[in-house]
């Protein structure tokens, strides 16, 4: 069985726990990891016996080519093949993915299927599959954290004052791609000055002045795994300020590391990294989550914050990035992706973890 | 009035049409039509009275400091935030967007509005305003434009034999961004040889051979609008069969561009191309429609296709771009951004139109 296979059947596993006949996966990254498809119009239906892709024919000749399972090309509307697939095979109650199937989709897709069928939501079926990852995964996550550091290695020799915060990005990002990047996982953030204090800036043509704090946050998308990184740099000297607030940052990244472990609940996690920054004053200045699962997308389960359930596994791959934003002053965020191992964590990001002075 | 005040009056003008009370805007491009927010995480509320903006502490600052209608900076769920403004404020009957909305977050947003509300999809009532383009709009898709035909034509003069697909794609991205894109409409294809026929090729590291084909399909986001091209070109000498599909496409783009003209529908200018090709033998190997709406989104409406009902109006900005895709052999494409006028259509893209060769 190859590893798509395995995941297919791992997926029809869980059909009996959720009461379907059926799963209709039609998120991209979802249908990506079930058949290693990559375009932006596939659709998957698997059963307890089988499986099935279909897709439009810009994509037929590759998918027939490469996917294992039954694949149908489609003239029209992927979901209606799928609906009159299930019809044939008399699907009764059909697993949907919630959080990716648009309304109007479930619209057409309750039409097509007709009033016999029932249409259930079944939310993060093929997610938990993917939340841990296999040792193939991780090898193609660490791929990618090794294009992402490298193109920031790269490009942090060229900061010099006057350098924009639009020329830095798309140094990095054209960095990443030669060095095997299919894309960006992310729109790269190069945030100078105040603007660091926005914690997603889009970068501007700014030019970075003396003794400016400059933050990157940057992540290349390698083999179709995401990669995560933030690091923040000083042109000239740092004020004292700024100083401290690198330390309380770093320190609270690390408290977060440290209560990396199989079975800790996420949320003690991200409570770590509010901890040492309530002992600075700057809990407020905390405004978002501490991390989040990557993969197949940048964003995915488990999400590390407050009031998050979901216990941390082996195999899982996480970014610890706790910040702190000063409004109209600085902003400082530090970033890793990680390794849930037996014994704690593994830090995959090898780029060094310190306030870089250009 | 702002041009985000004209655009809001104009979307709340299409409330009493629709019978709701208020629109609920959560499609991140309509958001931005409405409010000039680029983010990530924004939501708009507008009644016939007045306009809400709801946003993350992330994005509460800049929020604040440029939109010019109410602010509401949440904590949680943005869509609990303008549930309970609905409930205060006593509206009954709420337009969503069916095409935009997951149904997950539509769940949520039923059980936060409560019995009293009735949720009522009300498709593409933004999107209707946003197919045509302001003067404004048109400008700043112009100016897309000229960024990815500048790239092209810096990047053309890089070809040679054993250059790879992606090192083409990486320079054309970098290019885009020097010249001012915040980043890519959409993942550039640069596919060489039998990968031509692959409508929606991703880049690989395959080298160029000689007297290969390569197609190139890029688009830039510029000041958030996007642009979109494609054009092929021949290391060396084409074989006969590749110069007389070139010939053929050729001259199904020039005839649908001649059936552009205010009024007409989209369908007769897709069967316009179509037409052309079956004269040719070509008509299955046409597997896509002859193009697409382009603004905020690479995709918007119109659809250029069969069977589509719209009418071509003017300020209309959209792609002509038949292709013909022979399998394990070669694909050509030829498209270019095009605005509609009264007496017709301009063609924005400046790029000469040729086979080009290297």
């Amino acid at each position: 069985m190859t590893e798509f296979e395995q995941r297919r059947r791992a997926a029809a596993d869980r059909l009996s726990g959720a009461k379907v006949d059926a799963l209709l996966v039609s998120s991209p990254p979802n249908v990506r990891y079930l058949s290693g498809y990559s375009g932006s119009n596939g659709l998957m239906l698997v059963t307890a016996a089988d499986e099935w892709f279909f897709t439009d024919p810009r994509y037929g000749e590759e998918a027939s080519a490469t996917i294992t399972c039954h694949v149908q090309v489609c003239q029209g509307p992927l979901m209606k093949a799928a609906a009159a697939l299930a019809k044939r095979n008399k699907l009764k109650r059909i697993g949907i993915e919630p959080s990716w199937l648009r309304l109007g989709d479930y619209y057409e897709l309750q039409q097509a299927m007709g009033p016999g069928v029932e249409l259930k939501p079944v939310p993060g079926a093929v997610e938990a599959l993917r939340a841990v990852k296999s040792p193939g995964e991780i090898a193609k996550i660490r791929n990618s954290v090794r294009v992402s550091s490298e193109a920031f290695s790269r490009t942090l020799n060229r900061i010099r004052p006057g350098v924009r915060e639009n020329q830095i990005a798309a140094e990095i990002d054209f960095q990443m791609r030669v060095l095997g990047a299919e894309k960006n996982a992310f729109d790269s953030i190069v945030a100078a000055g105040p603007r660091s204090a926005l914690p997603h800036a889009h970068p501007t043509t700014h030019p970075l002045g003396p003794n400016e704090l400059v933050l990157i946050d940057i992540g290349a998308m390698v083999g179709g795994y995401a990669s995560d990184m933030t690091r923040v740099a000083c042109i000239g000297t740092p004020p004292k300020r700024i100083r401290e607030i690198y330390k309380a940052v770093a320190e609270a990244q690390l408290a977060a590391l440290d209560a990396v472990r199989p079975g800790v609940p996420v949320s003690k996690v991200d409570a770590a990294a509010r901890q040492v920054l309530k002992g600075h004053g700057l809990e407020k200045q905390f405004v978002h989550s501490t991390g989040h699962g990557l993969g197949l997308e940048i964003h995915e389960p488990p999400k590390i914050g407050k009031g998050e359930k979901m216990r941390l596994q082996v195999g899982m791959v996480i970014t610890i990035e706790p910040g702190a934003y000063v409004a109209g002053f600085a902003g400082v965020r530090i970033e890793d992706t990680v390794l849930v191992t037996e014994r704690g964590c593994q830090i995959i990001t090898q780029t060094p973890k310190k306030l870089f002075l250009l």
